[in-house]
């Protein structure tokens, strides 16, 4: 197979890991005879410091014509006090959600066996857990009306939902849920948001086309606790933006690093590919940050092109290194490796 | 010290649980010579079954010419999956902390000594996890305007904030901090709203004149992953509407019960005192619910009014009927006693 991927590394750790997923996903093609052709782009505050702007043109160009994105991480402290900031690093993220239109991201969070030591939670009560988010992506309080009153003394933000938005997003989780084991919750706060009470309803009506799913409905509040409680009873939750976002970070504790946990964001034209952790700037340039997230964020790249074996051999040469202990500090505490040899042992395994 | 307190039992467990802490309040008149008088009202699912009103007009006059309002729960199944219901009992406390311009939620949350094994996170963890969560409770996304569009294509809520209703909030917040050890996060989503932006900016302002209390600031996907990875980084919380109602709920599992956890609302001219759990409605009527949550709840209501030797009396008796295990099921799992016998014992201990 032949494919175009467009490469954001972006800031703070970004650069590193990415480096690593490019290694791993040029073993694949190697190992499986594929063409994949890579090309870097600017992003996030990278971009704001060489051009002024987190999304330049041409990145959004190279990403429309490529098969798939690689993104690495975006955000930098300098723009997080800073309120006044008239430009931020994470508004290249948002615009390039939206203008490929990538409504769906879907985050798997499971509970590795050798790892379960090292999560906070207790053993019992993880062991086993193995769920996905489906967050939507392009639509909500992130990207409603939002502006400050012109004396400054207010701001406000826009939360909107159409059923469109809703729709497209209601059947992928139930389609996933299908492949699964049959279970969708619906997450929102019906009892006090209306667009929360319009996603229930269009989910509750877009649910009798999939009988075999049983669905059920928790609110935010309840969810965010069930979470740690739990985490055994999900299989595949649905929720909007803004929840999605607290709701996966939240769950990244179960895996016992959030240096493991991947993400694909789909559309119905594009598709990008990104860890769900952030920049990590305190870790930058350290040789410290774990590349495993955006390693298997590559794997779901290799997934959504139907290279399921290829996948396969990736997310197995992952758990491989985590048996033999191969990992970054996050997870091998005593006798860690870098970035770097992390990559470059899944390199060799996949070769 | 005279004082008239409106008990407001509400829906579900609220009842059961309610009428322990008015023995316990009552207790504590008879051991320390105050007269507390109590007067009951309707609210919620409750009120809307007789009269069709989550918050009929004579509850919320009682409850303005009350010195404080003990409050239940609420909410009921029967609304939670009929999106097109008229009127929904949560309603009435949202029009009740809006009523009384309760502006301010404070939730404390610890970890019980000998209760540090039943939480699903690790001890290490938790051990000495001691925070209390300032939550904006008459504002935000819970008060903006709301509608679905004509044809019901979509639906809309909006989330407003002025710099006044943060600078009440933050003064609160960083005098708490003062108390306390004199650390104060703002958790809010600056790198993408407008209004977490225009809190950021207030009270980074606000803590120039609090120049003793440390300042920081956390992402609330990072401060959902945080509470569980490392809960004892945290002192004071202060945060807007909706993320302190995740946020807390998320919290419980640190005190290793959700059945433990009380809260204040406080403004102005009013206060209410209500335990942050919900109405349970599978618990209800079986006697297997927490009382102790409504009783803190009271405590802190004490508190409130200078009553510190009788909160504290109140807190101690508490504590050693944990030390007991004079428990609810949620806690004592092999030889629980009822709702009842917990309040009564509380009582006893009091008197
Ligand atoms: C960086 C930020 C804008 C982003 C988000 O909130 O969506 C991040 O937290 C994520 O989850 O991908
Ligand atoms: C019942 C509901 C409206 C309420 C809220 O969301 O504020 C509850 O969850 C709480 O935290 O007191």
């Amino acid at each position: 197979m032949k494919l175009k991927i467009a490469v954001l590394p972006g800031d703070g750790i970004g650069p590193e890991i990415t480096q690593q997923s490019v290694k791993v996903l040029k073993a694949v093609a190697d190992r499986f005879d594929h063409q994949f052709e890579f090309e870097e782009a600017l992003v996030g505050a990278a971009a704001i410091d060489l051009l002024d702007n987190p999304l330049p043109e041409a990145t959004l160009d190279l990403c429309k014509k490529s098969d798939a994105v690689l993104f690495g991480a975006i955000g930098h402290p300098k723009y997080d006090n800073n309120p006044d900031a008239k430009v931020r690093p994470e508004q290249g993220l948002l615009q390039l959600r939206k203008g490929l239109g990538l409504f769906a991201n879907i985050r798997p969070v499971k509970a590795y066996d050798k790892l379960i030591e090292q999560s906070p939670l207790k053993a019992e009560r993880i062991a086993g857990a193995n769920m996905v988010i489906y967050r939507e992506l392009t639509g909500g309080i992130y990207f409603g009306d939002k502006f400050t009153a012109e004396d400054g003394q207010s701001a406000t933000d826009v939360c909107s939902y159409s059923v469109e938005e809703i729709s497209r997003m209601a059947h992928l989780a139930f389609k996933a849920a299908q492949q699964r084991s049959k279970k969708l919750t619906l997450v929102d706060k019906a009892n006090v948001l209306e667009t929360s009470r319009l996603w229930r309803k269009t989910v509750t009506k877009i649910g009798e086309e999939y009988p075999d799913v049983a669905l059920d409905f928790l609110f935010i509040d309840n969810a965010a606790m069930q979470m740690i409680l739990n985490p055994t009873q999900f299989d595949v939750i649905l929720t909007e933006n803004m929840f999605g976002d607290i709701l996966s970070d939240e769950a990244s504790v179960i895996g016992g690093s959030i240096g493991l946990l991947a993400s694909a964001s789909v559309g119905k034209e594009n598709a990008m590919f990104e860890p769900i952790h952030g920049s990590y700037p305190q870790a930058t340039g350290k040789g410290i940050a774990n590349p495993v997230a955006s390693i298997l964020s590559a794997a779901m790249l290799l997934e959504h092109f139907g290279l399921t074996t290829e996948a396969e051999a990736v997310r197995k040469a992952v758990e491989l290194s985590i048996k033999l202990n191969v990992c970054t500090i996050d997870i091998n505490k005593d006798n860690h490796y870098t970035t770097e040899k992390v990559g470059h042992f899944l390199e060799g395994l996949i070769s």
